[in-house]
């Protein structure tokens, strides 16, 4: 199957930067590297701001996809909250201002004028979502009340990296209202599963789940639950989050309900995000020196058809004609250009499969598949190609996830010491710790080391995961 | 098929106004009431802003869903562009600083310091995504450059309404680049096509589609096509519009190429967007006295289920078993409360189809549908109820289109003269005009009679459309 939008990768290929840096040499720039090379992203004009190109928004598509449907099954439909929040409401909550108010952008001047009162652009929307929340409920038959909104978000970043932290970033974020705490906490335990579900069944990425340190939670939150994998060069990313906000906001701003018994009661709150931030973990799990390296189930592309050995229409017709047969989207691309070029431009961007075909393939009735994780090359009958690259992508799926899940277990390593556990995380590992990590050792740990709490994970709740992170 | 996402319904059906105005006694109000009943959006907390609400933002993910597929048939990708624009990148090209200037809400403070240069909020992007370009583009061979973006975009509103101007709204904004004048604008006329299709053929809502006048044009643009129905009140609405830029931005924003030839020339561009609004045109297109109507192809719920004569097991399950055979996205509704209070309900939301299910019904194995549009009632053997259904709604689609059409049709007045124009826009009527609109009766008209100049209609473009608008 041909899909008409990723034609335009037969016009601009060659405009991305050549060389990419090892990762062994310098991490950060190899990732830097793999964004350029792969034209995910690139910088926009406003210091810190992100402009996602158009095959780094088709893997967020893919990604928005894959947990939209998820969210709407949970029972959780899709509304639109505005983006300035009146400058008040932001501050009635006294723990969630104080942990926003260096972060965010203000509008002053709108129509000319300067406004009374002042626009903060939404740094999240728990406040002006619970505003409407404290309208809209009033009896106990109006809950469960449950929304999840797409959206910009703006967050004032002093160092900005593309994915990981810009002052303007894209996420979903699900906004729910309980009749008491323990269905709001098993509400955010259940979004921490879709997410669990989307990083590893179709992001291939290893995580561990858990819950964050007082000192790690959002704020505002009760508890704060997490997905943490970790990153080639041994660091964690802080991948999606979920909060189970107790009755902090519904106090603040007055949502009650009448129960069956006829009391008033606030109601118990959640809220839970995942970002484009996830492109940078999907980036940093599983690329490698060559580029780019995408799981199947997240890659816009499954494969590309390449013509090789010159310009043959025979062959060209045979490119199209297999194009045709396959379920899955792909690419071809007939162009009368070097095989290495041709080659580079997909293998950086991290297509799963290239499908090489020249006259000789033709006359023996065969192609040949490069698969992009392993480099292994395949020669494949011309009548299975559909069914054999189906089988590919599942294999290439599954690899990838182990591997990850390999190399986190591999890297986390068991500390009974605080030497230990700082030995460990400074050799790029997780250091899975049995001792109490109290707020002045996780101070400590940060402001020395910058080693940071994050999370007790749920299949092991006394212990702490400690490491380094994005 | 039942959708998870839809079953709040069944919590909070209660909330919304209970009585809708007549069109016929005030229109304007007529129009918010049908808004309120059926719960599509409200006002947000700061002036002039809009909350998207469940049902609404459905509609709004359909809409999205049909012109998404049909952008990327065109060949042209999503990405994304950030939401704030630096004050000097707007102001680069003078006509549309000056169209845009008194709308714009600007950033002047962020991260807690007063900033360098102050940022505006996307208006619309022209500038900012053609500063890109002018990077991105050197050589034909990177021509056509395609993109498209679904984006929020903030304009300032002295007299805000739901849906038709609120400070800040959804769109998609496609952009594009070419060699050649009658590339642009051979595109600049495709995206029209693709709005005039998801109008008609989804949407049911009959159009007229032409050329702006100079007047009436977008800010900075060669020509601007538009689409301007007919609502019910015989108001015009501007649809949807597609630009084409000629060379205007290229030479603001040095958006040069290289030619075969070895000569560098200025591209030639088109920008052309569909935002919320249609979900105005589309309510005041169909909907009644009773509340909205929605043309099957665009209702985000074809059908409800509603259990009638109270509190029966086996009608409960056979409704249950009716949904799960019914291909299309359908709701049960199966509370043992008066079916007047069930009926309402779904009628006011405009739920195309009610199936009705009683125990006489079970027994007689048989349902009885009700259809939104006409209110007509039909008995409906059990076995039959999928494919009835199926085609219940196809019908109802092409009526709605009809309908549409003929009101159009009939309240359409060919004149010869000023007078008989202004008495037909009077009358609640577009005037086709044969006589020369010029500069100074277009400002005549708008200023004495608030009559605008909606377009030159493609099928007579020797004539002028003279309506009231929204």
């Amino acid at each position: 199957m041909r899909a008409k939008e990723f034609e335009y990768l037969l016009r601009n290929t060659g405009n991305s930067k050549k060389t990419i840096t090892t990762r062994e040499s310098d991490f950060p720039q190899w990732y830097q590297d793999v964004i350029s090379a792969s034209d995910l992203a690139e910088n926009g004009p406003a210091k810190g701001s992100m402009i996602i190109k158009p095959y780094g928004y088709a893997i967020w598509e893919a990604i928005k996809a894959e947990l939209d449907s998820r969210i709407k099954d949970l029972g959780v439909p899709n509304m639109y909250f505005p983006l300035f929040i009146p400058e008040g409401l932001l501050h009635k909550e006294a723990s969630h201002i104080e942990g926003f108010a260096p972060e965010v952008a203000v509008v002053t001047h709108a129509g000319g004028k300067e406004l009374e009162e002042k626009l903060v652009v939404r740094p999240t929307s728990e406040t002006i979502i619970y505003d409407s929340f404290s309208k809209w409920i009033q009896s106990y038959r109006d809950l469960p009340l449950m929304v999840n909104q797409w959206a910009n978000i703006v967050r004032w970043e002093m160092r900005p990296r593309l994915f990981l932290r810009s002052t303007e970033f894209l996420w979903q974020e699900g906004h729910t209202a309980h009749v008491d705490m323990s269905e709001a906490d098993a509400m955010a335990r259940q979004a921490l599963e879709i997410y669990r579900e989307v990083a590893e069944s179709i992001m291939a990425i290893a995580v561990v789940a858990g819950e964050k340190s007082e000192r790690e939670r959002f704020a505002g939150a009760n508890k704060t639950y997490t997905l943490e994998p970790m990153m080639q060069d041994g660091k964690a990313l802080q991948f999606a989050t979920s909060h189970n906000l107790g009755d902090t906001f519904s106090k603040a701003f007055d949502v009650k309900y009448s129960a069956e018994d006829g009391s008033v009661k606030p109601v118990w709150q959640t809220s839970w995000g995942m970002s484009t931030r996830s492109i940078g973990g999907l980036i940093m799990s599983h690329s490698d020196d060559k580029g780019l390296v995408l799981p199947p189930k997240i890659a816009p592309l499954k494969a590309v058809i390449t013509t090789v050995g010159g310009d043959n229409t025979d062959v060209k017709e045979m490119a199209a004609n297999l194009a045709d047969q396959i379920a899955e989207v792909v690419l071809v691309d007939d162009r009368d250009i070097s095989p290495g070029e041709k080659f580079y431009a997909y293998e950086k961007r991290g297509v799963p499969v290239r499908i090489e075909i020249g006259p000789r393939d033709l006359e023996a009735g065969q192609v040949i598949f490069v698969l992009r994780d392993t480099g292994e090359k395949k020669t494949i009958a011309i009548t299975e190609v559909s069914k054999a690259l189906t089988l590919e992508l599942e294999q290439m799926q599954d690899r990838l996830f182990t591997k990850a899940q390999q190399r986190q277990k591999t890297n986390t390593v068991e500390c009974s010491t605080e030497e230990e556990a700082i030995a460990a995380v400074k050799a790029g590992k997780f250091a899975l710790v049995d001792f109490t990590v109290d707020n002045r050792l996780e101070d400590l740990l940060k402001k020395d080391h910058g080693i940071t709490v994050r999370c007790y994970p749920f299949d092991s709740p006394d212990k702490t995961i400690l490491a380094k992170a994005y």
